[in-house]
Parts: C-alpha cells; structure tokens; sequence
C-alpha cells in the first residue's frame, strides 16, 4: 500500500519538467532491485522526495550499494566531527569543485544540522570568512588541501591539525569525507545531476 | 591451515623495514573482521603478497568494504573498456595526482594486462605521447577532465568522446573510474600509503 | 523626524554583535557628509536595513561617492541587458573571486530581479549548470574571462558574443560590470565586508 | 580661442594611423558633455596630448567621471604613500594583469614620480628584484595579493604590513588602488586601449 | 695595450655600487681562462660595456662557452626567422618567466634590431596586443606553448604554425630559442643577476 | 671496421618501427661531422645502443655540440652532489615538465647510479613521498622551485639549502641541472623524441 503512494510519489517527481540527469537514462524505480528501491522509499518516506543523487546512481545497482555504502560509513558515524561539521566539509570542498547538485544538496543538509541558516553558504562562498570556530577553520584548511593537493599533505599538516586537537581517527575522517567528495562531485557533474528544488529552502525558516 | 600459513606469510611482510602507511596505524591481520581477513588472504594467495591499500584501508572495516565492492564494480566488470584500457585511465590520472601507490601498483597491473612493459611508465610521465590509439587517447582525454575539472565537462566533450565510438555505458564507465581513483588516490596520499615492493617490477619481463 | 527614526534603525543595525567590516572602523551615521548620509538612509527607508557596503565605504566619501556612481551607472541603467542579467554577470564573477559579501547581497537582487528563487545560487556555484538561456550563457562566458583572463580576450570572443545578438553596446555593459566587480570583490573581501544577515532570505519565498 | 586650438590638436591626435582603441568607437571631443570636454583639454594643456584613456571611456560619460573621480581620489591623495609609491602599485598589478595601456602610461608617471628611469621596468618584469625598500617591498606584496588572490587576504597580511609601518589608512590606500586598477585593466584589455606613442619615452632622459 | 685598457673599462665596471650578481661571486677578468677573457673584452669593445651574464657565468668556464656557443647558434642564425623575431621570442618568453635581466638586455637589442623603439615593451607586456604581423603572433603563440606547456605541443599546434609558412627550420628555431631562454632565464633568476644600466636607454632614441 | 659494424647497428636502429623524434627528420649517422659522429659512435660502443637524443639532436651540429658540452659540464662533475643526486634533480623537474624521454632514460640512469631499482620512480612520481634523505629533499625541493617559478626564488630559499650544508657551488650546481633540462625537456617534448626501449629496464635488475 505505501510503496504504491511512494511509487506514485517517485514517479510525479520524475514526471517533472527538469531532468534528474541531464546526460545519463534514469531507471524506473519498479525496475530497481528490491534493496535499492527499500532504500529510496525509506528516503522519501522520511525526506518527503527523492534525492535525484538516488536515481541517477540506481542506473549502476553495485555502484550504488557502495557509493551510499561508503557515505553512511563517514557521514553518520559518532566520532570526534559533528555531523555538522561533516556536512561543512562536503560543502567547502564541493564548492570549490563547482558541484551544483553536492552544494544544494548538502548545504540544505548542513543547515539543518547546524541549526544555522547563512552557514552552508558562507561556507561554499569562502569558508576563511565564515562564522566558525579556529578548529573548524583548521579542519577545512586540511579538508580542502585533500581536495585540491592531497600530494602535498605533509608532516606539518598533520601537526597543525593535531594541534586544534583532532585525534588520528578525526583526522582520517576529515580526509576520507574530502576523498569521497572528490569521487561523488565528480560523478555529479559528469552526470549533469540537478539538485531537486525541495533542497533550496530547506534549513532557512525557523521550525 | 592455509590461514595460519598465510598469516605468517602477512606478518612477514609486516615485519618489513618500510611502513605499510607512515600515517596512520596498521591493523594486525588477526583482529580483522572475518569477510576482511579472507578477502586480504585470498589477494595473497593468487598475487603472492598483500597488496598495501588492504592493509591500510582494513583499519576501517566499513570503508574497506565500500572502497573495494565500489573498486570491483568498475574495474573488473566486463564492457566496452578492456581491463587494459581501465587501467591506462588509473595511471593517467593518478600520475596527475602525484599519487605514489596507485601508479606504481595500477602501473603493474596495467603492464600485465595490456602484455606491455612500456605502457604504464608511457601513460604516466605524459599519455599525449603514450603509444596508444586514438580511441585510447581520446578515453584519456575525457577522463583527464573529469580528474582536474569536472566542473567544465560539456555537451562538447560528450560529443567528442561519443565520436570515437564510446556508448553511453562506456563514459560513465570512464568517468567513474576516474572519480574513483580521485578517491583512492587522495586517501593513499593522506595516509602516504607505501607501494610493496613487489609491483616495481610486475610485468616488466616476458613471461 | 524621518531621519532620527532611521538613524536609530542604523545604530540599532551597528550595535549588532557582528561588526560591519572585521578590518577597518566604520563610521558614525552622524558624522557623514549630508549627500552620502542622506543617500544611506534613502536606502535604508526602501530596503529596512543598510547594506553594510554602504557603511565600509564611508569611511572614504569620495571613494564612495566614485563607487555608487559608478554602480549605478551600470546597474541601473536601461540597454540591451536586463536588470536581472546584470545581476547574473555579479554573481557569477563574484563567486569566482570568492566575494562572501557580493555573491550574499546580490545574489538576493538577482532572485529578486529574476523573480526566481532558485538561479543566484545556481549561477554562484557552476553557472554552466544554471537555468540560463545559451544567450545568457555566452553573456557569463565572456564576463568570466574579462574577469579571470582579461588580457586573453580577443577578436574570436568578440565575434562570439556578437553571434548571440549582443551589441557593441552590451558588451561594454558586460565587460564593465565584470570589472567594476573586480574592484569591488577585491574591496570587500580585503575590508572583510560581512553581509547583512538580511540578504539570506531576501527573494527566496514567493510574495 | 585656446579650446579651438586644443580640439585641433585632439582631432589630429584621432587621425592618426594607430586607433585609440580596436573595439569600440572613440566619440569627437565636441559631441561630449561640457564637463568630459573640459577635462579633456586640461589634460591636453599640461601634457601636450590627450591620453587614450580619456578617450576610450567618453564613450560612457558617467563611468568616465565616477571612473575620473575615483582615481583622483586614490592616486592625487596625500597620506602615507608617496605619489611614486602609488604608481609602483599600479604599475606592479597592470603588469601581472598584462594591461598593455596601463604598464606603459603609469610606468611613465611612475618614472617622472620617483626620478628614477628604471624603476618602472623594474617593478613591471619583477617587482620582487626592483632596486626598492624593503617598506615598499612588503606594500606591493600586499598590494599583489589583493589583485591575484584577495579572498586568501589573512589577519597575518595585515599584521606583516602593519610591521612595516603602514597605518589603517595606508593598507586601505594599497588595496583600494590595487582594487581599481584591476578595473581598469580588465576595461583597457577589453577595449583594445592602446597607449599614446609620448608615454614610451616620458621619464627616461635626464631633464 | 688594448688589453690593458679594457681590462680597466671592466674594472670600474665591477667597481660599480651595484652588483653584477647579488647571490654567486663574480670572477676577476685576469683570472678568467684567455678565451673567455678574450670574448669579454670583444663584446666590451663592441658595446662599450661587459654584459653583466658574461661576468655571472663566468664563474663556470665550461658552462660559459657551452652557453654562449648555444646562444650564438640560435641567434645569429641566417635562416627564415629574422634577428629581430628571435629576439621577439626572447623578450616574449624572458617576460613570462619574469626574466629582470633577459627583458632589459634583449628589449634593447630588440628595439635595435627592429629598428623601432615600442616594439620590445608591446612584447614584454602582452604579445597578443604588440603591432606585429599575424605570422609573427603565430610564431610568438607556438614560443609561448613550448615555453609554459611544451608537453601539450600537439600536431594541431604543428599545423596552425606551418599554414603561415614556417619551415621545419624555422619551427625548430622557434622551439630552440623558447627552450634556450628557458634555461638562461632561470639561470639569471637564481643569480639574480642586474642588468647593465646601459640596456634601459639603447634603442629608444633615433639614431 | 669498428665503424662499419657500429653503422650497421645505428641503422639497425634507425629502422626501427618507432621513429627517433615524431617532429623532424633524423639525419643519417655517415652525414654527420665526424666529432658528432665519434661522439655517437663512442656513446654506442658503451650503451649498446644510440640513445635519440644524440640523433634527434644531431640534425643540428652546433647545437649539439653546445648542448652536450653543457650536460657533461653539469652532469659529469665532481663536486657535493653525487651523480645519482644529479640524476635526481633531472627525473624530478623532467616529470613535472612531463617529459617522456628525460624520465624514461634518466630514470635509467639514477637506477644505475644509485644502485637502487625504485628510486627513480618513485621521484618521477612525488618526489616528496621518496626514499630520499632530508637533505636530498631539500635539493630537490630547491630545483623544483627553480624548475616552475625560479622568478620567485629568494633569501629565504638560499637560507634554506644553505642550512643543509649546500655551498654556494652546490646551489649553482642544483639550479644549473634545473635550468639545464628546463631546456632539454622542452627541446624532447617539441620534437616528440622517443626514448630507446633499452632504457625501460636498465637498472631493474640486479647484476
């Protein structure tokens, strides 16, 4: 019964004028292996749409299963980050790779986590000038020094970082969230993936 | 039996004078979950040792399995790429990331499996002048974007790519391996993740 | 009358905690010369707040008198552009010159303009993704390079440009914003102009 | 009687083979606003030529007084730069900017403001070897830095300037010449501007 | 008697308040072994000055004469460059690399060799914009490539420079003299070695 | 006699299906002047084979002969740095400069001279990740400097080599290889010269 509401749910959004990808076919989800298509409807029962990074990576089934696979393993883990501060990470360094779908998507994300509606954009705008702390200021510098020249991470780095306080377990998440951004920026603008218009305004009004 | 043999095997090369990460700690075999424990031995039963991106990657079970199931999908499955042509584009594009493992443990594998000793050290240093055809050079020219700009990667470049006789399933296939390796060559340059030994001269000699 | 109302609004606008500029003083409403006190609090009367670019640059009337007038002169005048395209070539270039301050305020005047709440962010992250027509795509094209390349801009771009029906009066218009934002990017980030929290929401939910 | 004169000057200076500028028009002096025309002549008696900047920009007579209006305001200023000073700033970021009008004109003025027929050369190819002190070293280092990069503009670039002795007003001075010349550069780039034939020698011999 | 009068011209030359080199000691004329001695004092009596790159690499006589043996077999060459266009070369690329010692010394000889006094600062400062004839920017466009980007030089480049008539001969001219100057403009960078006051003013004066 | 085989194998050679250099004819060994020709015979006589720079390079004997009186100037010398550390500095500037030949057949040099069978790739690679001393990276970390922005070479950067026990003569030495294949590496990229297959091994295998 709610899979056919969901599926009806799912269709009117791919009905849309905009495409979920502007380059690569989208499956429909009645074809979707049964895992695949569980965790698109558990997601658009709890987010009220479908994220379209869901349906343009359904087209690759075993791609998919790691890709969010990879993604719970770093975005939900309890650590030494906040989830906030993980989101920070993919919006300043998905900003700098000019990721449509990853800075929308993520910055909505980031917003709600942060309970703060300007930091998603003050971090994808400049994130040096951004209301956040000297330690979360250290943790982007190193972020976005993976994600632009993790060939020149060095010793000092990690001294620096260390020094802000990040154990060896935060200072690989930092790093592994920046690395698997890297993959997914690219995915998203290779497929042209269009952020869906729910993410816009989400995080920017007081509950 | 063969696990115990093999362990021993493992712990030897453990024992090495080199690092396997200088970074970041490296999992005794034996604490490892079961599924991980009987992957890395199984790479060491067929390749004689164990690779150290195994080795590495294993102090995080979750990402070890993500990293390697999203590694499989793209590399060993079948389709319009050989596994030859694959490779060439983790070379290339891990030479443009400085990243020391991957070139020289891809660089192997490529060897091996294009049957040339010469390929991987010409698609490193500058593929432009690699002897390849230009269907292989024009691979490598989209997946080369897609490592250093994504972001720019236009109805052009499909074109272009789609010209030389790419389908569809093709150049996801090529982007996807080139995002990958974004990942993979950023986590091997944070944990500065050492290339065993035994890949410099994988491939080099006629069998 | 008017005026006492509105400078209290000012003061009660610089008590708050987050100061105008981070580098430089910002002066009292009260001691600006007549014509640029009484051009903030018309802009205060029509918008409910100053714009703290106002209150940076007054601590340099003639400065801000050269920089308003030349803003308007571009801005609000009346050509081949739109109110909304010109906002478009701010946005887009000032998100390359990573502006917190311009890509916040005008991208608010851009939703505004536009009358959609979705394109200014579109246009700061990747505007090769935005919803644009290839018009205005060949309008961003040609402002990017004049604000990242100018001494590369040659009679092909030129001929470019002319193809989509701009005139040798637009492309002044286009080249002109493009550089009058280069100034005043390199202004406000220098001066570490902070956006008024304002902006944020300004044109992001229908009327 | 003398504007008569003078226009005939100015007309005889437009007739030349080499155009004031290769993209735009160039308006006869006597269709311009008696104002642009005033200016003009005045700079024509002191310099005995009219440059091509004034010229160019008639075309656009309010951009060409806020654009008169703020130069004046930053380069005629008293304060802690000296006039030489200013135009080694010019000079310095044109040159990066391969302003062709702007590297030649204000290496004339910056020639004839220090006394100093090499100078300009100097700064232009390498300000980092120019025959300077280490004060204005430190100043066109900022002043660089606001030109290329001014959103990695830090607390440490404004403490390493302040040691040299700079005051608020004179950092203020730096990037906000730094900041208009990137301006003017992209307009002269953009309209093809070509420097008169007189700036080439001003400043070399000996008066 | 020549000798000993040279010899002394040289001697107050190093007398100089200025340095030759201001990082690597500069050799005494009557050490120097009698070839190299000899080539000085001629090029003195030619020019009525020692060159300052005589004196800085005559520190290492064998490096001396493979350098000026190289220098002199590209550009004193006959062939279907002039003299002139191989110093455009020069100039152009000494520019980019910003080159203090090889824009001041070949912009003068420049300026001698093509008879014109604008043409060696239209080159230094952008090429694209210098009155030179559209084969002599193709020739500065294929100098520019080898000197920032040789490893891109594609047969579309090859092509592009021979549909304006160069040959083989030449092209190879062009490509030897941009990789010349790559090697002396570092080794002048590294020495930072000055200029002769005597290069500013040569060329810029009618005869 | 001696000649007579030696010819016959440089022809042998030449035959090859793989051209020498893609660019420009190669000229025949018994056309060449008999010192290049001696030269090439004798470098034959040791190696087994001709390498193509000599060929490539002997279309033009007075270039040759400067460039080769050049390297073994640089390369052959006794002095602080050993012939593997000069070996170093070529591999590490000529994979930045993506030079095929230069790394393929220096890289087979350092080998040999170092006597260590991954050196010279894993410098081609990230030279910073090498097995190298502290102090060899220092020097690599200056000729890498020299190598892509020598115009920014400072005080600071000769304290810095200086305080690993540089001298002055090694300092030249490092920035003169630099500067040396700065060149060379354009010169091998332009004319698309093919490193000899016999370099791919060298130094691989144990003696």
């Amino acid at each position: 019964m709610f899979r056919a509401v969901a599926s009806r749910g799912v269709s009117r959004n791919l009905a849309m004028t905009q495409p979920v990808s502007r380059r690569f076919p989208t499956p429909a989800i009645a074809s979707l292996p049964v895992d695949i298509r569980t965790r698109i409807l558990a997601v658009q029962e709890k987010s009220g749409f479908v994220p379209n990074v869901f349906l343009t990576l359904a087209w690759r089934p075993e791609e998919f299963r790691a890709f969010f696979a990879y993604h719970d393993a770093l975005m939900d883990k309890e650590g030494g980050l906040t989830k906030a501060e993980r989101e920070m990470i993919v919006v300043a360094t998905s900003s700098a790779n000019q990721c449509h779908y990853c800075v929308i998507a993520h910055g909505a994300i980031l917003r709600i986590r942060a309970k703060n509606p300007q930091i998603a954009d003050q971090v994808a705008i400049n994130y040096r000038k951004a209301d956040i702390t000297p330690r979360q200021r250290a943790m982007l510098d190193f972020a976005m020094k993976v994600s632009a020249e993790a060939h020149r991470i060095s010793e000092q780095d990690f001294a620096e970082i260390a020094g802000h306080g990040f154990s060896d377990d935060d200072i690989w998440d930092i790093a592994a969230i920046s690395a698997f951004f890297a993959l997914s920026n690219r995915m998203a603008n290779v497929t042209d993936m269009r952020p869906n218009d729910e993410f816009y305004m989400m995080g920017r009004l007081p509950k």
